[in-house]
Order: C-alpha cells, then structure tokens, then sequence
C-alpha cells in the first residue's frame, strides 16, 4: 500500500466516480459515520456513491441511513473505511479484498491491503480524519454530515471517556454542532438508552462476572443460551465488553462471546496502560492498545484459561 | 442584587483581596470546579482565597482539593459559585447569607441575595462562566485550574449527555485539554468506574426492575437488606435512580429507596416532557420537572400501587 495524504485522499476521491464504500462485518458507530458522511459529501461532490456491508446495518443507527439514498451502480472505484484487515470485510464484501483503490483507517494494525491509504492511528475516531477529508475535498459539511462524524467520534470515544479522545475529538464534536449536529438526541440513544433485552443481558453478564490476579483482570461472559434467554439481538450486545473494565481496580478486562457453539470472540480492555493488542496478537488477533480482540475455538474453560493466563503476563 | 457583566465580575474580584468563595452543600463537581477553580485565580493575581463549603468535599475530588493550600483569614470580600438559594448554604456557611458581595451562578431560579451577580442560566455548567472571569481578570489558565473548570463541566453535563451541553461546553472542555486537563482521568474516575459493591447493587435493582402501563412506567427498588447484601455504602448508590428512565419505552421511572425500615426515598425521572415534580408534590414532595422526590412510610406494596397510579395520571 502507497501512504498518501489527505489531500491527496480527496484528490483521488474526486477524479473517481461510481464509489463503493466499505464497512467492516459489525458495523459500530464509526465505520457507520464514516461510510454515510463519506458518501454524502461524494454525493454533493456530483458522483455516484454507496456504503456497503456484509452484516445489516443496526436500526439504531437509521438516522443516519435514512438520509441517503440507494444507489445501485457497476463500482469503477473501491474505497474502505475503518476497516484494518480484509478478514472483517465479511462474505459479501470479501470479492473486493483485492480491489481496494483507497482506505482510510484509524487502527494502526492496518494490514495494508489497498492500492493507496492514509492511515492516523492517533485520531479517536476514523471519522475525525474523514471529517478532514470532506473538508480538502471543498465539500460544505451539512446536518447529514454532521451527524455521521458527530456519531463516529461519541461511539468510538465512548462519549470521551476512553484515553483516545484527544483535544481534535472535543474540537471536531464541537465544530459538528455547530453544522447542526444533534449532539443531545445522539449522546441519548448510544449512551443513555437500553433496551429491555439488553438490561437482561447486562444483568446476566454481571451474574457471569469473575475475578482474577486479586482484581486486576476482570472477566464476563455472553454465551448463546444467555443471548436466547435474554432475546438480545446483536445490537444489544454492543459495548458490553466495557463492562468488565469499570470495575474498580480491574487493569484488564475480557468479554468472551460465544459466536456460534464453541467458537468464541474475545474482547480485551484496558485503560491504555496494559497493551491489549500486544496480548491480542500472541491469540491471533490484534486491535488497538486500549481496545483489542481475538478469536478461538474449543472448550470455554480452556480457552478461559489460556486467555486469562496471558493477560496475566502484562500485569 | 444588582447584575453584572462578567468583565465587571473580574474588576470586583481584582479589588478585592481575602475572599472567601462559598459553595452550596452536598457539593458537586460543578460547585467544587468553580470554587477551586476561582480560587487558584485570585491566588495567582496575588490575593488570599479559600473555598468554603458545610459539607465534606467527596474524596474522589482530591485531585482538585489536594491543589490548593488551606488559607486562614479573616474574610473581607464574599463571592458565592453555583449557588441558587441560601437554603443551600448549610449550618457552617448561614452566618454569611446577607453578606455575599458577589454572586456568580448558572441557575435561572437563583433567589438574588448578593448585593452584586452574573446569571447566565444558559450556562451548562457554571464552571462555563468561571472560565470567562478567569479570562477577564486576565490570570493564565494552568493546569490546576484547567482541571477543576473541565471538571465542573463535565459533570454538570453528565459528560455531554445532558441537554444542557452546548457548543460552548465542548469548546471549553477542548481548551482546558489544551491547557493540561487530564480529561482521560477525570471522565474515567466521574463515569467509568464502579465499586464491586456497585456492580451488585446494579444486579440487585435490575433483578428487581418491574414494568406497568405497557412498559411507560419502570419501577425499581433498594431495600436495607439489598444494601447490606451488596455491601454498598451512600456513595455506591449514587446516581442509581437514573436506571429505571434509561430502558428504551419507559416515560416515567421510579425508584423505592428505603431509607429506614418501613420509610421510603421515592424518586421520580422522566425525560423532561412529563412534569414528575407535579406528580411528587401530590405525594407531598417536589423537585425539578425531570426529576423530583418525596417520601412516604408504610408497607411497600401499598406505597407502589399509590406511586405507580399517580404517575400513571400523566401518562
């Protein structure tokens, strides 16, 4: 991958037309804020452009996906957001892994695999550099584009709670207010509203809680019969791997996620002390260093055990 | 009382010298930012100033408190901070309720009972206007006072989640980060962490959470005994009367807190579109439109069904 910048970026976006934006499987807030603010600012710019993904996108987020527009087009040109490795392009998007004209990412375990691509592991948000981007591209950021990034940045922060927001988040969040955002209606739904399958599950997570290292490592689990019971849908399981961190003294937290029988998602949390990513690679995955994740299969005990057992290692 | 601009709050406080700054009791983020904040201000233009309060500042609050050095004088100049009414004064700080020189505060319901004041009930914190004298009297803004002005906003805000935070909220937030705020820190130690005790009380009402008029009404409980068995002190339970409002649907929620065996704590939230104060004041109790209170005594079951029927009359 060629390492451009930003503006090269909107340069590139600009002689382009027809553009698929890509999402990554489980979209959150940020891949979702930046595909949609990105196509919206295309659109203005006079091209063809669609966000897409593998997995639905969340019905939480329909204010943003309300306000475009599909498009159905022959895609001329390849753009990924928010998205570090093809292994979370999902079976849809996966005949693309090798099409990828331009990627705009936030994760510094970026696996490099586009053409061209600017990557920032020091923005909160990928939507913070995307903001940048429709700002180089000339494009005016509207209230549809406001939203996006303003949701991009409050859901990857986890409402700047989380060691990444920097002085460029508070800034970025601010300057979207100003264009319209609806920063109070935004900062409610993502952070002050719970379904009542989620407070199920919250409360059957807290059953599942357990303690290592004297406290310091925290761990909870989410297994199939805990979604079934608690009828959860995906949705209403998202930001539960925080959980176990916010407990006093825990350094370290894990979440283990039964994806299908047997096969679990491991989610590590830290408050950006401990390098979770470090700890995620030795299990085969990676992430961010506050913010990491894996996955394996096998029996829950073992795999506890083995993870815990790692984690320990950072203590 | 006679209002004054902000500049003109600077000229006040700059001619001043042993100034004694009064908060309200049961302190605050926002009061403990502004008092500490202002104090550490006048200080360095070379005056003495000592923040005073009738109530213990909570222990989390050391980081800002441990800044600032006890001064004893004899107080010449009386400037209260985010202080509406001098019932809020406290048995410590009622000696000087018709000696208040100075009044700067964020609460449009302020009772006028300093000889001057500045009022700006637009204010999502009052921290907010504290940061404007501060510039006014032309002070540089270090790390201390960038602390305590960014910590009385973001608690006031509930971290931005509030209605309350505006543009100018985020603004100032980033430029205290500017100045060395330790926003990671602070939104963490306010937000982001939770005593063992609190978890289990979280389960405990959760476990306890009932639903009436098609899931409009949410109720909760926290009996002596789910204190004990939780282990929780007063501080765990801060902030747990919010729980029941968040489920998605819920207009009203409702919280039994036993206070002593047989006497109940009811606190009321909505979101500001039902007038809960109106339904505890038919219960003999009172509050702000969004969240309000009162107490009552006798057996559990009766006192739900009189509560959940009053509320249900708003609905």
């Amino acid at each position: 991958m060629k390492t451009i910048t930003i503006n090269e970026c909107a340069e590139h976006l600009l002689k382009a037309d027809n553009i698929l934006i890509l999402m990554h499987k489980s979209p959150d807030g940020d891949a979702i804020g930046c595909a949609y603010a990105l196509a919206h600012a295309l659109r203005k710019a006079g091209k063809r452009a669609m966000p897409v993904c593998t997995d639905d996108i969340p019905k939480k987020y329909s204010y943003i996906t309300d306000t475009l527009e599909v498009q159905d087009f022959e895609p001329e040109y390849i753009v990924s957001v928010d998205l570090a490795d093809t292994q979370l392009f999902g079976d849809k998007l996966i005949q693309y892994k090798d099409k990828v004209n331009l990627c705009i990412d936030h994760h510094g375990s970026n696996t490099g695999f586009a053409e061209y691509g600017f990557i920032d592991a020091g923005a909160g948000a990928c939507a913070q550099i995307i903001k940048k981007v429709i700002n180089a591209m000339k494009v005016d950021i509207d209230k549809n584009i406001a939203n996006a990034i303003f949701t991009g940045i409050v859901t990857d922060t986890g409402c700047f709670k989380y060691s990444n927001a920097t002085v460029e988040s508070y800034n970025i969040a601010a300057e979207m207010l100003e264009h319209g955002a609806e920063g109070f209606f935004i900062n409610r739904l993502m952070f002050d509203t719970k379904s009542r399958q989620r407070l199920e599950m919250e409360k059957l997570a807290l059953e599942s809680m357990k303690f290592y290292n004297n406290g310091q490592i925290a761990v909870i689990f989410i297994t199939r019969d805990m979604i079934e019971k608690s009828g959860a849908e995906d949705g209403d399981t998202e930001g539960i791997a925080g959980m176990p961190r916010q407990v006093e003294g825990v350094k370290i937290g894990i979440t283990f996620r039964e994806k299908e029988k047997g096969t679990f998602k491991i989610s590590m949390r830290s408050s950006g002390d401990i390098d979770v990513s470090a700890l995620c690679q030795k299990l085969g995955g990676g992430g961010h260093k506050a913010a990491a994740g894996c996955s394996m299969t096998g029996d829950i005990d073992e795999i506890e055990k083995t993870v815990v057992e790692i984690a320990g290692t950072a203590l």
